[in-house]
């Protein structure tokens, strides 16, 4: 079960590709790479090359792609989830790890009323993201904005599917999906203490339906990853043959 | 955002309800109880409870059943995940939780060809379950059994839908779900390493059918977790008026 390589576009020229340091060290020192080896490289923008290693030294790991693809392991879906901040930093990055392997296209952590300011250690969750790209075998790594305010975030979206998980009485998200399959979609997840009336009030005018994901009350990190699942199953049920 | 309070049927007598040590103690020095307060009390099995305290001392919390209801919070559908053992502690802990806010029914950690032989901390695992069930306001605590063989699950299971989440190519599964609503659901998910051959063979011979969570290859406790999803936001799309 091995994972793929990570290598950014800047580190393939034409059909050469040299690993980034820490992919290099991987492949040498755990994986025991071997010039002739042949492994999986994702450059997180949507390229998938199977490249063959035509050099494996102490310094550098170096080969050239025999078979290249686009979008492996994309949704044709882009989904975007504007979540608020969590406090656990060990909540946020679990959030984060499985958002990647769900198939999200961007995660936008919201100041709202309800959330205290907390720092977003941005590198360590960039290095969450890029595990778990190369651990899913997707080939694009999703976008994690800086914190910002949900009136930023409803201003500039372009979601042609948005809807706002909020408790209470509300269709089931399922419902809110009904129709043409949407290639771009919004949800927004309140924070512990929930969205504010003002907030609700905001996303409701911009287009945002109001759903609820069941009878029970979850975890923030717990709603987000349910939505996403919920938006990438209906996708590809109702795209299968 | 108050959560619910835990006390099994042992601490209820008729009406009366007597908080176990570590929820009286929550109770006095956390929220400050006093008497007179109303508090909302789940007995694990399906009963719950708006609760008048007539007693907080330091020794004992006590109150009087005002309303009880039943099953609340809780999912039509019972469903059952047998979840390959995962070796990583952190993860497992992680799963169960929000196995339990999702509405799963019984945990069954399974011991295969590609598991490593671990001992599961029963006892932090049920805290774990404990904390959420009351954070997520259900009423029932679900069953976390011992781990078993994938063989002894399949004999035992009683369920009307079986499905197998399993890595290649298979129909979505929400296709699987097509159909009457089930009472009774069976997952199965494998470890980090997949189900052995033989193991997908025993499991579709006894009526599991293999589906598909999408083109991403999933963590084995991410895909349980979208496994119990899929089937809990399903049943409430289909079951809505």
């Amino acid at each position: 079960m091995t994972t793929n390589f990570y290598a950014p576009p800047a580190q393939i020229r034409g059909d050469r590709v040299v690993l980034p340091d820490g992919e290099a060290r991987h492949a040498r020192s755990v994986l025991r790479a071997e010039t002739g080896d042949e492994i999986a490289v994702v450059d997180g923008e949507g390229g998938w090359y199977r490249v063959r290693l035509d050099h494996v030294g102490d310094g550098q790991v170096v080969g050239h792609i025999v078979d290249a693809r686009r979008e492996v392991g994309e949704p044709d879906v882009a989904m975007t989830v504007g979540l608020g901040l969590l406090t656990k930093r060990s909540r946020l990055e679990t959030f984060v790890e499985k958002a990647v392997e769900l198939g999200v296209r961007r995660l936008v952590p919201l100041r709202t009323r309800h959330t205290e300011p907390t720092e977003v250690r941005a590198d360590r969750l960039r290095r969450v993201m890029v595990a778990a790209l190369k651990q899913c075998r997707r080939s694009r790594l999703p976008e994690l904005t800086a914190p910002q305010s949900l009136d930023a975030l409803l201003e500039a979206t372009t979601a042609d599917v948005r809807f706002l998980c909020h408790g209470g009485e509300h269709p089931p998200l399922l419902d809110a999906l009904d129709g043409p399959a949407p290639d771009d979609v919004l949800a927004l997840v309140g924070p512990e203490g929930g969205f504010a009336p003002g907030e609700v009030a905001a996303a409701t005018a911009a287009g945002c339906i109001p759903v609820s994901l069941g009878p029970r009350r979850l975890r923030a990190e717990t709603a987000g990853l349910a939505a996403i699942n919920a938006v990438m199953l209906y996708d590809q049920h109702r795209r299968a043959p």
